[in-house]
């Protein structure tokens, strides 16, 4: 594990939002914002204009604190952007659709260096280009006078094709529950950064920018999937909201679970041995991957990128919610050394 | 001129959002949200689903921050809820468009009260519900460890009804110049909350709860208004955006605004009067009422709302951009006794 390299930017009083000021702050970003394809109408005007074909659009909208999401010492302005991008792009990927556009909101101190903005553009604009998306409006703002850091409030649009939308309440009985995508990469990175330290590199770099898999979700819906959701939260905790809202047990395997998430053996297991933590702990609860949970019908062929982990059981006697191996998730927790089943906000 | 009654909610650490935590706001939040008629896919999932049936959305993004463009102590959380989304929805009738959705994004301190957070939702909720609209999604954090502020971001998407959206770049040389709405109400509510007053309650509560035309934007885009925005900013400053983006000279005739602005004689007045300010710096530099103006071929019969008050004239030799009765704005401006154009962000 190497020491880490300051990420701050320099400061330049030339080059902050106060002197460059509002407009000049809006040109110099939206230089860096690519151009989304269903744009009829992008930038610059009161409002954009988004094709929506398919007589619908799905909207997500995420908020990301200076201070409780991102840290500017631990991710460099393109990191933070591929980031709140990333956690959009997956919600709209969790209902089957595909991003199209996406709208900003960026309340910053007047002293914000205008290139800390560039490169928040620039990681927003990479993140999207590969599905033809880009920003399309946003609004920048100064922040409170009392306040040093920055929220970043990212809305995403997203075309469903004529898929019908795949929601959480859906999983029943009989059905198979189903993973793709990373689970703890990057509450491991987390952990690394948070002893300061910034390798092993895959982990630190996933929780930099988390690789969501963003094609699995249309191809889920594709297929029929019957409820899912991407995990934010961790895993025991997101697959709890989608297990309450469609009233049934989610049965997970943890021997399904460690092959999709811990083979071959790789940094998981070497940030754990070193910081003495059972790796399935990150798996169970470590959130911001942004991977997808779905349920299938027990007959369906799964799409490539997606590995079975569980079961859908009806509740019984039992509160529809999470079991793992068919003792409660609780019990499995304490066992991995986790204190909780995902993140807790205003905790 | 009265004194105001605080309005800060009384401080009930059982009733805070540390105390309530995230599922039990969003629970009491939602509970005040309302239905929007074009969801498909509400509250609740990874994201919403609002039909678009113009197989095109209008969106548009407005962050508010405490102590910038808000203050608890001046106005309701209901108040601060029908203001941040009359922003949006003024942006949204600016292109031709009705609005059919809204997403929050709501940064707030931990100790902020929950009922503060249902003041906002009923409030949002309020503004929205004679349009059919309502918040159809949103995501609830905690601010930044230091920050006492609350940093409230509204996202609104629009349906044009088959209309062609109205962009700002349009307004050609020959076309009259016309406004819908309120100029300098919610400026002069502003100036008398400043000096600790709370009366006359007209402009007071103008500031507090602008109320924009918002009919009149699809009504002047039925007629093939040429070129239309939102005043956010100040007339002068926006009317500026709109001829720069046009390429020609807003040329804005000040009899037919004082008419259009000042007629019958009223509170700008009496509150100009009261506080040794011209009332026509208030119209000309005055922002947050969501007045539209808008550009119309010259034998346009202008729709119900809608006033004349200026011509669009090539630019010649001058730069784009505005004048009044021929003059420079910045000259009458001066003669008013105005210091900016409008509103300027970073300042």
């Amino acid at each position: 594990m190497s020491r880490p390299r300051p990420l701050v930017p320099r400061s330049d009083p030339a080059d902050s939002v106060r002197v460059v000021g509002e407009f000049g702050v809006i040109a110099r970003v939206l230089a860096r914002a690519g151009t989304a394809a269903a744009a009829e109408v992008g930038p610059g005007d009161d409002a954009a204009v988004v094709r929506a074909a398919d007589g619908r659009v799905v909207v997500t909208t995420d908020v990301l604190v200076e201070g409780r999401h991102f840290r500017r010492d631990w991710s460099t302005a393109e990191d933070i952007g591929h980031k709140a991008a990333a956690a959009n792009l997956a919600d709209v990927a969790a209902m089957g659709a595909t991003t199209t556009a996406l709208v900003v909101g960026l309340a910053c101190p007047p002293d914000t260096p205008t290139s800390w903005l560039e490169g928040i553009a620039s990681g927003l604009a990479a993140e999207c280009a590969p599905m033809g998306a880009a920003v399309v409006g946003g609004d920048t703002v100064a922040s409170s006078p009392d306040s040093t850091g920055v929220v970043l409030s990212v809305t995403a649009l997203g075309d469903l094709g004529g898929r019908a939308p795949v929601r959480r309440s859906g999983a029943r009985a009989g059905q198979v529950v189903a993973l793709a995508g990373k689970l703890g990469w990057s509450a491991a990175g987390l952990a690394v950064l948070r002893r300061g330290f910034t390798s092993p590199h895959s982990v630190v770099a996933a929780h930099r920018r988390p690789t969501p898999p963003y094609a699995a979700g249309p191809a889920a819906a594709d297929v029929r999937a019957s409820a899912m959701c991407d995990v934010s939260d961790g895993l025991v905790a997101d697959a709890g909201h989608l297990a309450r809202d469609s009233g049934v047990v989610l049965d997970l395997d943890s021997a399904a679970l460690a092959q999709a998430c811990l083979e071959p053996v790789g940094p998981l297991q070497q940030v754990g041995s070193a910081l003495g933590v059972d790796p399935m702990a990150w798996v169970l609860t470590g959130g911001e991957d942004h991977a997808l949970l779905a349920t299938f019908p027990p007959n369906a062929v799964l799409p490539y990128g997606w590995s079975v982990i569980g079961s859908v059981r009806a509740p019984g006697r039992r509160e529809p919610g999470v079991r793992v191996d068919g003792k409660p998730a609780a019990d499995v927790l304490q066992a991995v050394g986790a204190e909780r089943p995902g993140h807790v906000h205003f905790g």
